[in-house]
This record gives C-alpha cells, sequence and structure tokens, in this order.
C-alpha cells in the first residue's frame, strides 16, 4: 500500500497567469496533486487541463464568491474528491485570493469595504480553518511538518498610504492572522508563513496596464517586476524547510525596485 | 458673533469608566461640546449628565449596532444636534469602539469575525468617513489644524498572537486605516493619530476580572495598569499638538509593565 | 528646608537655534536648572546667557570630544554644579546630539564611522549611564518618576535607505538602546522614551542649506518642517506623564510632510 | 577556458559547528571554492581540511582581529590567493561574526561597547565594502546576480530587551546596514540578505550551556532549536534567488519555538 500524495490547495489562480497558476504548476511537477479554487469555472478548468497536459494532476474546485460558508464547502469537496492515482492528503495550502481598492479614501464605498472584507478577512479565516483541520489529520512528516498554510501578503501588507485605505485594513489583517496561527500551530508543527510581494507581478492583467516600451520592459526586463514562477519556487522553498528553521515572513522585490 | 465652539464626538464610551468616558470629560473641562456614541443608551445618557452636572456640555447619541449606515447616520445626528450655547463644529473625533475575540482559533466562528468586521472596520470607515468630510468644512486653526481623528490601538495592533487571531486581525486593519489617512489628509492639514495602549486599563469591566488582592493591586497600584484618564490625556497633548509637530503613532504603558 | 529643584541635562545643543536649544528654554520656563552640553564653548555660553536674560538658571558645559570618558566626567561635573538657588537633582536628560553621514556607501571611510559610533553609541551609554545612575538615586515623585531619560530620533531610526548607511546604524542603534533601556528601568521608575524626527526641523543650519523662496517658504511654512519648539513641547509633554501610561516612542512630523 | 569559479567568503566560522561552518560546507559542495575567515587558526585550518577531505575546496585566512584594516586586508588575501583549481571570483559573502553582550545595562562597560562596536559595526562595513567592491567587477550572470552579500541577524535585530542594550544595538545597526545597501546596490544588481535568527542554534558551545535531560533534548529535538546546516540552506537559497524575487529578510526559528 503506497501512502497518499500530497495535495497542494490554491485559492485565487485567476486565469493561471499569475502566482496562483505559477504556485500549482511547480508544485504539480513535484509530485503534487494540485486543488485549484478561484472564481472562473473556464478559466480554472483551462488551468487544471494545462498542468495535466505537463503530466500532473490537478482538478478545479470553482466557487461563486467568497463567502465563509462557500469556502468551507469547497475544502470539503476538495476533501472528498477522488484523484485518479488514489487518495491524497492536504499537506499545503496557499491563500493568493486578494481583493484591492486603490482609491482616494472619500472615493471608498460600503460595498468596496465589504467586498474587501470578504475575500482577505471571512474568506481567508475559513481557509485557514479548513488548512489547520485537514493538517491536524496528518502525521508528521520526515522534516518535521503537518502542513503548510502559505499567505500571499503585498507592501501594503507593512505601510498604509495615500489610496490605500481599502487596500491596506484588508492587507494588514491578513498579515495579522497569518502571525496569530504561526505562533499558535508551530507547536504543532503546522507551519505558517506570509511572503510581502513588494512590486509588480507580471500577469496577463498587470502587463495590460502598460503600453508600448514600457509594456516591452515590464513584459521581459526581469529586474524591474516580479516573475509568478519565482514567487511560485519561494513558496516550493519555504514549504521545503525543515522544521528546526521554519520562516514566517520573508519578503520578495525586483533587484531594481526602489523601496 | 462669538465662533462655534469645538465638539468632540466619541465612539466606544460604554459605561464610562474607561477611556472614552474619561476623554469625554477632559475635553469637556477643557471647552468641548461632548458627543457621546454607544450602544447602551443609559449608560450614554448617565454619562453625558454626569459631565453637565461638572459644568461642561454633553450629548448622547446612542446607536443600536455598528453598521455602516448607522454611524453615517448618527454623525449626521451630531451635525444637527442643537447645543445650548449655540452652533458647535466638530473638531476632533475619537473612535475607541473595539470588538475583540480571544479565542483559540479553532474556537473563533464566522460569527465573531463578522461582529469584529463590524465594529474595527466597517464603523471604522464610517466614523472616519463623516469625521474627514466634518473636518473639511473647518477653516484652519491657529495651530494650523482642521480636525483631529484619533484611534485607540492596542498591543495586538501591532502582533498577532496564541489566541489573538480574531482580535488582531481588527485592530491591526484599523492601524492600517489610521495610517493610510494620516498620509492622505495631513496635506489638507487634518491630523490622524493612533495610540497603541500596551497594557490593562482600568474600568468597571477590567477591575471585575481581578479578585482579592490582585484587585486591589490592580485598583491603587499605577504601576502596573493604565489610567483613562492618563489615556485622556494623551489625546488632548495630541489634539493640540501644532502643524509643525503631528504625531501619528504613539504607545502608551504602565511603568512597570513588562514588554 | 526646600527640596531640590529638578534639573535637565541636554546634550546637543550646538548653537541653541534647534532641538537642544529649545528644550533647554522650555524647561527653564518650567522651573528646571538647565545643564546645556556640547562641544563649542562659546555657542553653549552664550545659549545660557539667553536662559538667565530671561529668569531661568542654566549652565555650560563644554566638551572637547564625544569620548565615553569625557561624557562620564561631564555628568560628574554637573553633579557637583554649584547652582545659584542652591541644590538640584538630575530628573530630566536628553540625549540630542547625533552625527551622520549622508554618502554613497562607498564614499563612507573608517573615520567616518568612527565618529557617527563615537557619539551615537559609545557618547549615548555613557551618557544613559550618568542618567540612569543619577536618576537610581531620586526618589519617586508624585507622578511616579525617579526620571525621564529622552533620545532624538530619526527617520533613519526606522529605515535604512540609500545614502544613509553611514547615518542608519547609529539611528538604529540609539533606539535598540533606547528600547532595552525602557524594558529594563521601567520597573524601577526610570521613563525612557524616544522620539522619531521625521522631517527637516528649522535650525540656522538647516535654513542655510535652502536659498530665494525655499528658503523663505522653509522658515515661514510650519507645514512643511518642523519647529524646534514644537519637538521641545514634546519633550515636556513625555516627561510629565504619570506612571501609569508612558511612552517609549512617538513620531513627530510636519503636517504636509510626505511619508 | 574555462570560466572562473565562484567564491564564498565566509567570516565568524567559529569552531566551524555553527552557522558558518554549515554554510561553508553547504556551498563548497555546490561548487564553491570557500574562503574562511576567522580568528582562531587552528580552528579554521581544520575546517579548511574538512571541506577538503569532502571533495571540496577551501582555504584559511586568519584574522588576529576585526579592526577595519584587518578585515580590509584579508578580503585583499583572498582576491589573491591561488585557488588548487585556477581563479575564483567572490560571488557570495556571509558576515556571520557577531559580538554579543548580555548583561544588565550597568555592568556593560566602555571596553564591552567598543568590542561590539568593533565587530558588528567596522568590521561588517570593511567587509561590505570589500565584498561589493569585487562583485562590482563581476559580470552579470544568467540569474541576474553580480553577487549576494548576506547577513546574520537575530531576535535583537528587532527588539532591544532587558539586559540586550550591549547586544541589540550592534544587531540593530547591522540590519540598518543590510538595509542601505539592498536599496543601494539592488540596482546594480547585487542582492543583499539579512536573516533573522530567532531562537538557540546548536553549536558545540550552545550545547555546552545545556546539562542533563535538557541538553539530549537540545542536541536531539529539532522542533526547538536551529540546525546550522537548515541555516545554511536558508542561505543557498537566497544567493539562488533569481532576479526577479530578491528578499531582503526573512526570519528563521524552530517549529515550537515561542515568540
Amino acid at each position: 500500500m503506497s501512502s497518499p500524495k500530497p495535495i497542494l490547495v490554491v485559492a485565487g489562480v485567476g486565469n493561471s497567469s499569475g502566482t496562483g497558476g505559477a504556485t500549482a504548476r511547480l508544485f504539480a511537477k513535484h509530485g503534487y496533486l494540485v486543488a485549484l479554487v478561484a472564481r472562473n469555472a473556464d478559466n480554472l478548468k483551462a488551468a487544471a487541463e494545462e498542468i495535466k497536459k505537463s503530466g500532473g494532476e490537478a482538478a478545479a474546485f470553482p466557487i461563486s464568491n467568497y463567502e465563509y460558508s462557500t469556502v468551507i464547502d469547497v475544502f470539503d469537496q476538495i476533501k472528498a474528491h477522488n484523484w485518479s492515482n488514489g487518495k491524497g492528503e492536504i499537506r499545503v495550502a496557499l491563500f493568493n485570493s486578494a481583493h484591492g481598492v486603490w482609491k482616494p479614501f472619500l472615493d471608498v464605498t460600503e460595498q468596496d469595504i465589504q467586498e474587501n472584507v470578504q475575500v482577505n478577512i471571512l474568506a481567508a479565516f475559513a481557509f485557514s480553518r479548513q488548512a489547520i483541520l485537514a493538517f491536524k489529520e496528518n502525521n508528521i512528516d520526515e522534516k518535521g511538518r503537518r502542513g503548510t498554510l502559505l499567505f500571499t501578503g503585498a507592501t501594503a501588507s507593512l505601510r498604509g498610504n495615500v489610496v490605500t485605505s481599502g487596500f491596506a485594513t484588508g492587507k494588514f489583517a491578513l498579515r495579522a492572522l497569518s502571525q496569530s496561527l504561526s505562533k499558535e500551530f508551530g507547536k504543532e508543527n503546522i507551519h505558517v508563513a506570509h511572503a510581502i510581494i513588494d512590486g509588480g507581478i507580471l500577469t496577463d492583467r498587470s502587463l495590460e496596464r502598460h503600453t508600448g516600451d514600457a509594456k516591452d520592459n515590464f513584459q521581459n526586463n526581469l529586474d524591474i517586476r516580479l516573475s509568478p514562477e519565482s514567487i511560485a519556487e519561494s513558496y516550493l522553498y519555504l514549504t521545503n524547510q525543515d522544521r528546526s528553521a521554519w520562516t514566517w515572513e520573508l519578503d520578495l522585490r525586483p533587484a531594481h525596485e526602489k523601496w
């Protein structure tokens, strides 16, 4: 009887051109079964197909919203999922979802705040709860781990700024959650980590915001923007740290970033 | 024609034995009209009466909840209020409301999070919005101020910890809001400040949590707990800073606090 | 028999147009005997004379350098000084000396570092040692204080930056010292505080660095630069905090500062 | 003609049972020529021999002290060194030296401070200067790097505490240096990183401080102390990050560490 394969759950995959997608692909290459969670079912299915074509295993778990109960439910679906090679166990969970509002404060509406809170706080609590409950059922592996819970942070996790009142609140809150969980569950050999992404990430969407030479530069100049693949590498590194030296937080930025 | 008197709005007065009540009393002594906002109408009315008996002026604005629209509304009531000595203008607003959850993470319910978010984020945004809109109508006074917006923070504003996942998220978010507002509205001569209260505050409620000698000590030993009156002094100091040297953040703790 | 008058020791007075001088004048007005410490004897004597003319009491204690033993010695001189109205006791000590190097890293010389270390670390340790030894001989006063030790910090106390390698090292170190002392001596009712001055301070020297309209603006526009007098007010406030609510750190910046 | 091999310079190797030694061994295994710098010549020679026996290449560069000029000189020796396989170029430099003083503040002597400053500031500046000058001569490699400068930090890099006035000052200063350099030289494709080691590291010396069961536990329980080998892995990871996602700072602590 073979041991169960490790499952990575990723929430926030978008069209898979960003951090969530890159992490899914990298972990799939390293033998993880990948459970993809996001709101766009078509994108999600395409992302799963892409991984399967490359020899990995992935399944799409689309959600209609980021309500607390929705996130609880989708984790239950993942737990019940029949993978083609038999049973897996959830070993890594990446909360990569984000909902940001960059607006002058007086333009921020109640709905903006509600949506921000929905994703960055309510969904994050539900996601963390399910991940930790799943991890607690795992045995401690050879590296001293029951599971690894990863969060994607941003510059706004550390600094509020002009036009970021609606974004920084959610990101500060998420950082607080990750630090609290790190302290509470480290002693149960559950590793919680938080990455501060301090710079622009190359994704389809961010690329569209550039034009002309700037677009070309943003796409090709690795000194000035983050590659999703490089962020994914850092998540793999964090996951593979052994129990004697775990990182809660690291920052990641391009070489030429002004900070 | 006399100039309008300055109004202090305080949200989070409780039974007035804590920071909100002490700040109201101190500012009343310094000539402010005090608008008291909290959920318990009886307590609030008593607090207003106490201030009036001491020669100050105060009015109670009870609210039934901390929903966004409720907080927007109560500010409108305050703006429309007829003070006995004529018109006032809102010059200082203290957001002292807090809703904390100290529980192991797995005991934190969706409702716990919702309530936390309601007070610390939605109500805080609504309160800040109304305060800033009011300040923008004020002229710049002799100290270079249009208004002062104060927030009460806590140790959990800076550090997540075991059993504080449900508290630190809200407090981190509030800190992010205050820093963002400070940067966005400083250039309009609106002063935003955030006080980190790092220790136990003597209030009726906190006193009840002690018994025997510890209770006596907590009540009388000023080296080991914060006096609401001392915190109020710091809010008065922050309010009176002139435009050339404004503080965004300070910490406050008893002399003997271990930190 | 009257009780001894409180002495303020200020190190780093320059030509008295800055923070050190303003603090000396303000505390003198509030009844403190002021001991002035700096390297320029003529400036120092003039500063003492100015305070005396305004009805205060001050004495100049010039030093030839910021070596450890020099700072130890000058404190001994202050302790032995005969004030015109009899004996005083050292109750407040402000370490306002600074030595900064703003240079590209590769231009920073060994001597630059040595001078930086001399003032910001060695002199600071000697100054703190003497202040704390003096405070320990004081009784606890009505506000719960044996003494107050104040440090002037800067933006570079919190953030290293391009061209500040030689400045931030000293300022970070000074902040570490102040925090360590705050934690170690709070329980002996000695208050240690650190002010982050985040912006340009109006002094004779900083004014000279501006020309034309910018000079006029820097001199007269209180929204864009710090007044030494306002910083002094914050030091007086910190000194007067009672034992139940002491601040270790606050930031101070002009209303319109971009940060 | 083959390209030059990469050299790792490590300062602070002790008896090679700690972080410096483990990093040297790991990088040697990955093809680096290792230049070992420390004060004990015998230990250093033994460490170099051990690496050679395992098939790596290493050379010992003992120094008699951590004076600025001594550190400048030893780097010149390393640059001039003839490695058995021909020329190398300095690609990675780890400043792992530390000098700490854990004493009540009033027991800290002038000499304690001088020694602390010597290692943590003067030697660190000299080491950084030489590393950066060496890196500037390198071409940019396939990962976008000219060189990687690593610093070992500690809990005391972030927090002053009781009895750490003499340790935290040096560690705060070192952190300031690393952050300044990171910002100044990132745009020249030189990567500067700082690791916060938050917990006890298993070394011969730290093991000696334990007795009985606690000793056994400290040696064998990977949940409660850091392995030098795990820290070394993190240094290798930081070195291998590509230019699009560089970390300045990460923390490392055992799974069960209370923090």
